[in-house]
């Protein structure tokens, strides 16, 4: 009485912990199918105390199937999200391909999940950054609709996938050993540095990055005139992204109202909850699917404004585990 | 024909850095007194061809001397202003301790170097993301009045001191060891992590160093009715602050505009003047003076606002090169 779930970039960063999020949520897998480009076909990776051999992703490779989670680019979501619709299967898509497509419902669980039930054969996973910023927020749209953000990311490496991880690691590792760094990944160096640049131009001087908090929160908070400028960088950490957040909204939200009810939103803990301290790091975050908020004061330059700091695991709740909760939502 | 002059706090980061910089700048210098806590005491540092001893800072050090330039924390600077007032130098003082007596100017020299001239005996130097931020936003209030700015900082571990520079470098030899960090200096590891908390508690949720944005830039500036919003972040990097900015002025200032302004503005540089790429990164940016500025766009949330990145090395002009050009201009 399972699933047919299949992972398509199943060896990336994002595709692992998509499998490891299946075991962990136990989401009922009768059969689990690994796809990747023929480079990493052949591969294994365990399941369920079996090695599932990888195998080359191709038209033919989704019939029969409940659910594809994909962890691939724009590129490979465009080419083989015919073939996953057609084959019956829902695809639930974390690139940017078709999160603006207005037949493609955009999800984050915990704000809009209602929202995955109209899909027509494919659901979009947010950006991570935006992903961890709107369950911060969520909770203060709903007491009344937020109207602008200025939003500045600490971005961490994972966001790049594997490649990105590897290139803090070696950078680090020629540090050490003497060795000048060289950016592969990266269009700088990122250890010992930080890098405002992540996407690519797109005309009105922000980054492809920076415009999806703006035009992906409209679609999750459904706020269409919503009204973000946002700045995203890239900072020397592994796994957590953080997001600083001043936000104005149409009523006045008090301070205390703030931390109720961010304290009492699914997916959000309110530091300090359980610490000593009201300010999350990205350590304190990483490898779980909270999204920790905390610093909430009020916006000195607004009487309606509050401000606050947040931070969560981009490769889970940022990518892999919401995409997973998508599917676990279909399924209950 | 020269000047006698102290450092006081003279083995510190800020110490040695004023050191080299007024070699660096030819201050013609008579004489260098060398002073700090009994415990640095008797140590050399090379200068202008001779190695100076330093000595232990009294009462009575500072007798005879035109300038002292102070790189050493408040109580110290409380403890020693009045001698050296007393002894008719003029007192440089790099600690926060006098920053908001009505006394004492507050002088970052390109953009209120005139507020030197009626000092009373003590300089202030300003904090060291106040100086980068202020050199990068000086030239759009001349155009017209900043209102508000929501800023989020990205600072070095050496706006923490030596102990700063040291503990980043050791706590990534222990996770290059497989050794567990140890966070002394700051409050939680900051090799690969980011720390959102900078100073301490005040009482309105802002910390002591976040408020230092909005209130020392109300006097340098000459804005009185400046509103700031500000997120101090520490991030592992070794000596430039880098700061995300979004400002209202009171009458719109194009994108155009803010370019040729901040082009023009001394100590400051537009990226890219001579680079492929409009981000200045910290490392472009530590070892010398400017205050690089990029990413110069449109506020998506006000029509009035503009959005910027800027960069600039926290110990120089953040701190000793700021204070060595103030002394500079009374000297000139």
């Amino acid at each position: 009485m399972g699933y047919k779930i299949a992972v398509l970039g199943a060896t990336g960063a994002v595709g692992r912990e998509m499998i490891n999020v299946l075991a962990e949520y136990q989401i009922p897998v009768d059969e689990l199918k690994l796809l990747a480009s023929a480079r990493s076909a052949g591969q294994t990776v365990p399941f369920a105390g079996k090695e599932i051999v990888v195998e080359e992703a191709k038209e033919d490779s989704f019939e029969g199937l409940d659910f594809v989670l994909g962890a691939v680019q724009n590129p490979m979501a465009v080419k083989f999200a015919p073939a996953i619709v057609k084959s019956g299967a829902v695809f639930i898509d974390n690139s940017s391909a078709f999160r603006q497509d207005p037949d493609v419902p955009l999800v984050v669980p915990e704000i809009n999940g209602a929202d995955a039930f109209a899909h027509k054969g494919i659901i979009a996973n947010p950006n991570c950054s935006t992903i961890i910023t709107m369950v911060a927020v969520g909770a203060l749209a709903k007491l009344s609709p937020i109207e602008t953000m200025v939003a500045s990311t600490y971005q961490a490496v994972s966001g790049a996938g594997q490649g990105g991880l590897e290139e803090l690691s070696r950078q680090l590792d020629d540090l050490h050993e003497g060795r000048a760094p060289e950016a592969k990944t990266f269009p700088a160096q990122i250890a010992m540095n930080v890098i405002p640049y992540i996407g690519s131009y797109k005309g009105n001087g922000y980054t492809t990055e920076e415009m999806k908090m703006q035009n992906e929160g409209r679609k999750i908070l459904h706020l269409p005139d919503l009204r973000v400028t946002c700045t995203c960088v890239r900072v020397p950490v592994m796994r957590s992204h953080s997001i600083s957040v001043t936000l104005r909204t149409k009523e006045k939200i008090s301070v205390d109202q703030a931390k109720a009810a961010i304290a009492a939103f699914p997916g959000a803990a309110l530091m300090p909850a359980d610490a000593d301290r009201d300010w999350p790091t990205p350590l304190d975050t990483s490898g779980q699917d909270t999204v920790y908020v905390g610093r909430i004061r009020e916006d000195l330059t607004d009487e309606k404004g509050l401000t606050l700091w947040c931070c969560g695991d981009q490769v889970r709740k940022g990518a892999a585990s919401n995409a997973v909760q998508i599917l676990k939502l279909l399924t209950e």
